[in-house]
């Protein structure tokens, strides 16, 4: 249908005469995602009656979560994470095969660049925090271990910062490594044991979950991406089951088979065996790579 | 349900997941609004199956939107306006009864101190364009006139700019004007032609619209604001049915009964009663105001 024939906008039939602006888009993609996007925009405004002045406070949300973002922080990210946008992306994307192993988001602070280190490294390089031992095995969905798999791993620190939010404060790749399986697809490393800790929550996003009686925190984990020929990526975290904020991450990063456990390891034989000088956690997660799609 | 009665999240549960974390809300409202944007957000995601560099594209494009908005310039407004949302949110918050004047969409260029003229004024003041003489009547729907209505008139000059967005190259207040009527309820008053003008293309909402084949233009138009005691206030527009784009309103604004007629008068008995020395544009448009709701 023309512009031409096309009726003048209404209440009613909004959303039909936006889209039908579309007809000639150079851009396909963008004019069927723009397509589902005012549908269902039209929608939640149909459903919504803002008044006018309601309608202002979320152009001016918006703006602010716009003027938000800058080189080292990106509010929209944070404001699709919160309102579990990225973890339905992530999704998505994602589907696995029966058997392997699940992934969740990135997140934003794993960096490229990290040191590949001897297997049963210790990635922690400050001595702060309670010891932990992590190890498990690299399966495919066959069962068989995959050797040379490229095993990347990132987390907080006993005060719930990342290295790249406390330059100058922690060492550089200050738990980060990069470890690579041999024949048998183990892995094992020591670091420390992670803290819950809260998204950025000093800007409009945090505001917006103060509202909303939301807490800004994410449950204690550890990063992975693991990487192997003949296999999908895996982009993933393990959870302490036993966090406070477990069922109620502000990024709905939780799944129940990403719940690893994280047993304090008291007997002096083991301690002395990890190489430990007092009680350490142990954590054994196995993860299972999909063949590549 | 409490956060550990709640499921973690997933494909399938994503959007209730989400919206029971608001159990606690401080603010009522905005968790009922956040409770339909999550719902329709969600919905829009599982139709679209982004992939994740096309996330990221528009996280990027709505960051690029934030950055766009300063103090005299609003990207968001215009994103809504080109979605159409500003209509609907206008069109949603002024249901008139059967007979009244329909409203269209504010705009970014009314002045709030524009001067109260006699009525019959000339509002353009640099003598550029084709002149034009605008007059009608102001009634209830009951039919009876409106005595000492407030109109308040502006227009962009000949070449498609307002005052506002030509500081120092337009004088102040250039097409801008307020009349009050009379026992009788009639207006009159002399402007130029109004020509269609793009809005600001020149940003992130002009390259999406280039990307989806649409124009940035709105048709020509003529804005009112009519206030009177015990009567809403209509915000609204006349608009040249004539106009190459009055099918295709870049913001929506268009409806039937905003279009006008512009009559171009040659007769000189009437060119020398209206005190024009040339030809001249005619337009005659009447407003109905609604009884305060």
């Amino acid at each position: 249908m023309s512009d031409q024939e096309q009726g003048y906008f209404t209440e009613e039939n909004s959303a039909e005469v936006v889209i039908s602006r579309n007809a000639n888009a150079k851009n396909e993609r963008l004019a069927e995602v723009m397509a589902v996007v005012t549908k269902h925009l039209h929608a939640a405004v149909k459903e919504i009656e803002p008044t006018q002045e309601e309608w202002f406070e979320a152009i001016q949300f918006l703006t602010k979560v716009g003027h938000a973002c800058n080189d080292w922080r990106q509010e929209f990210i944070l404001l699709s994470d919160s309102l579990g946008v990225s973890m339905l992306v992530d999704a998505i994307n994602n589907r696995k095969p029966s058997g392997a192993s699940e992934s969740t988001v990135l997140g934003p602070f794993h960096v490229e660049d990290a040191p590949e280190l001897p297997m049963g490294a210790d990635i922690c390089l400050d001595q702060k925090g309670e010891p932990m031992l992590v190890r498990g095995r690299i399966t495919g969905t066959d069962g068989q271990p995959i050797a040379n798999a490229k095993i990347d791993v990132w987390q907080a620190n006993d005060e719930g910062f990342y290295d790249v939010q406390q330059k100058g404060l922690q060492p550089d790749f200050n738990l980060r490594g990069v470890f690579r399986t041999g024949a048998d697809g183990t892995y094992h490393f020591k670091g420390v044991k992670p803290k819950y800790y809260p998204i950025p929550d000093d800007g409009p996003v945090g505001q917006m979950l103060t509202q909303l009686g939301r807490h800004p925190y994410r449950p204690a984990h550890l990063h992975y991406i693991l990487e192997a020929d003949g296999f999908d990526t895996l982009i993933t975290h393990i959870f302490d089951p036993d966090d406070p904020y477990i069922h109620s991450d502000a990024v709905f990063g939780v799944k129940e088979s990403l719940l690893a456990k994280f047993d304090l390891i008291e007997d002096p034989a083991r301690i002395s065996a990890a190489g430990f000088d007092r009680p350490y956690y142990e954590v054994v997660h196995d993860f299972v790579l999909a063949p590549k799609s």
